[in-house]
């Protein structure tokens, strides 16, 4: 899947634009930057698709920005390194918090109707699939809102402080059904991705990838989830320590992996709806549509996706730092790959969150829109006779 | 106008539901005590009211968190002392940005529209009132949703680096403009009300104020508005000292001033739009209306009505730190000086604004809706049949 480096020709004319709208220079912070990016990604888009569907170009195209049914896709799967106690809940509350989103009553439900979201739910392999009877009754207005899609590899990986968590089929199947579903959203009218998951272990899961992909020690990745004890947290580093000497990355030379050792690091650690989230990240971006990453697995979800095509970060927008030590640091290094502009960007929101589930990101999908509307909709100097 | 402390024999009950809902305690960051927060005084607000009204007490008042119709107020004045030079901007981008607001096409118009927040403009005081045919034709749609109110208390202030800026008539007028003025949107059924300035030079009667009233001094109180050069700001500082010597406060043993002292201040230091909105939080909290402050002009507000009742400081959620060097310390007195928790509260954003006009309130307004959403909405444990 090949991702359009974004065209910066149009940079200057955009940053003009922001420039000239009826307030003092820079004066809307970190919502500036994020126009500029959404109306590079927009440009990007309507490019591709004149040149798919041959219509001349419109004048227009750099002139607004489009961000149409925003999709939530919340990738749910279980974990075998749970076995060992690594988090404070059993893998069956992951399968119990699916269910609860089908029902309309978690918290991503809550921001998601209050935002003006559409949420699916992606089973990637969590322990027991849905059973028929356990879906809300279709009568019940609230939950029927909420899509389940079954793309499953798995009842839940393997333990993979002891053995590789899937095999390297399981990873490209995932990455297929992961390019499908987006493309599908894509074509239903979605212009802006939002990502969440759910799965009870997934933070070991991703400190591992991220100290497997970054310089930095599994201590320094591993955080408490949801909130272990301590004595729970030095098994969890132990437990990914173990992996790392198996899968033989020393945390030094590995950020010149080729692209099939990363797939083999996905195999080795990952989980099944981190993969599916590398796949949906890179879909988005090839298809030039940009994607509000969430809480820390998602963004490791990015790194991955970053070890796979180095253009993919113009396309993320970072919704919140949550509390999860190694998520500040991770954003740091996503951010400083971002090359659309000079000026650094932030994440949108630093709330202390620590739920996932896609919550920051449905949070922070206002100001997506506020930094759209401001570039749509304001008024410039001249148009509205003031003379500063 | 009496001011009711919160009622703390229901904190538990409401600090239980809130832990019972189906995320790890605590998850959900700084949305937990603004729910709180709000519960308290959405149940403050229906017990006043059912005393009122006689009806009997509703057993679910305190299991529902109601912000209805909100509303942004954007006070308007100018300022005698910007013929100093102590802005960017001539005191006539006063009046055009009220026209611009009233047509629609300010960043706070776009703000308030892409979160459904109705907008009224008060002029308190600009340098030329707005006339009839300045106003947008009634069959331009966008605009016509914008209300303008006239509460004229003159045209601009005198020059408080020389002498009073106002009378204490004026500040009186200007105190009973506003409580009829929020008396009439709560009557309207205005549940939270957003607060918004726009006054060129409005931030040196803020810094004067600021430093007045609390034990930082001149320097540490003046920024660089929207974008003063070094000269500006040296000369921007020396006249609030001169001033600060005329009015007589030393900087040191002004916590403790009475009623009548801060009125004199604010008759002295103040803005035609900062003494309007010193009642209009007065008068949101003496009905229990939660009042979203926005960044340092309306936050000084806010000091000056926590210096005239202690109890008001409940009642505000802040919005955003500004990048106004003065503003973090300043919230950090007033959030300090909150008491229905123990958990510190924060600003909800972080985005480097500094436009005003309201903008980091309405922007923050989605992530209050989402906090009273989750505590109206969540599934708790039990109803979910989650098992952590």
């Amino acid at each position: 899947m090949p991702i359009s480096p974004l065209n910066k020709d149009t940079l200057a004319f955009i940053q003009a634009k922001i420039d000239n709208k009826t307030k003092p220079l820079g004066s809307l912070g970190a919502l500036e930057p994020l126009a500029l990016q959404l109306a590079l990604i927009t440009e990007q888009r309507r490019k591709t698709n004149s040149n798919i569907d041959g219509d001349s170009s419109d004048d227009d195209s750099i002139n607004q920005i489009s961000i149409k049914n925003p999709a939530m896709l919340v990738f749910a799967g279980d974990h075998g390194i749970n076995e060992e106690g690594v988090s404070i809940a059993p893998s069956a509350v992951t399968k119990q918090m699916v269910l609860n989103f089908l029902h309309g009553g978690a918290a991503i439900n809550c921001f998601c109707q209050s935002n003006d979201i559409a949420l699916t739910v992606i089973d990637c392999g969590i322990l027991q699939s849905i059973a028929h009877d356990e879906l809300p009754l279709s009568h019940d207005e609230e939950a029927s809102e909420v899509e389940l899609v079954e793309q499953r590899l798995g009842a839940g990986t393997d333990n993979f402080s002891e053995i590789p968590a899937m095999s390297i089929n399981q990873v490209e199947q995932g990455f297929e059904y992961a390019k499908q579903q987006i493309k599908a959203k894509v074509e239903q009218g979605v212009e802006l991705l939002l990502l969440g998951e759910m799965g009870i272990a997934n933070t070991s899961s991703a400190a591992a990838l991220m100290s497997a992909l970054t310089s930095w020690s599994v201590v320094d990745c591993v955080g408490r989830g949801t909130g272990i004890t301590d004595e729970q947290l030095d098994r969890k580093i132990a437990l990914i320590e173990k992996a790392m000497q198996r899968v033989n990355v020393s945390g030094s030379e590995n950020t010149s992996l080729t692209h099939k050792e990363v797939l083999t690091l996905l195999a080795e650690l990952g989980g099944f709806e981190i993969v599916q989230m590398v796949s949906a990240i890179l879909s988005a971006a090839s298809l030039s549509i940009p994607v509000v990453i969430d809480g820390f697995i998602v963004t490791v979800a990015a790194l991955v996706a970053q070890r796979l095509n180095k253009n993919v970060t113009n396309y993320l927008v970072f919704s919140h730092v949550s509390q999860e030590k190694a998520h500040q640091a991770l954003l740091e290094e996503l951010m400083a790959a971002q090359t659309y502009s000079d000026i650094s960007s932030q994440a949108l929101l630093s709330l202390g969150l620590r739920l996932g589930e896609g919550t920051g990101a449905a949070l922070s999908l206002p100001l997506i829109k506020a930094s759209a509307s401001f570039y749509n909709n304001m008024a410039s100097f001249e148009s509205a006779g003031v003379t500063v």
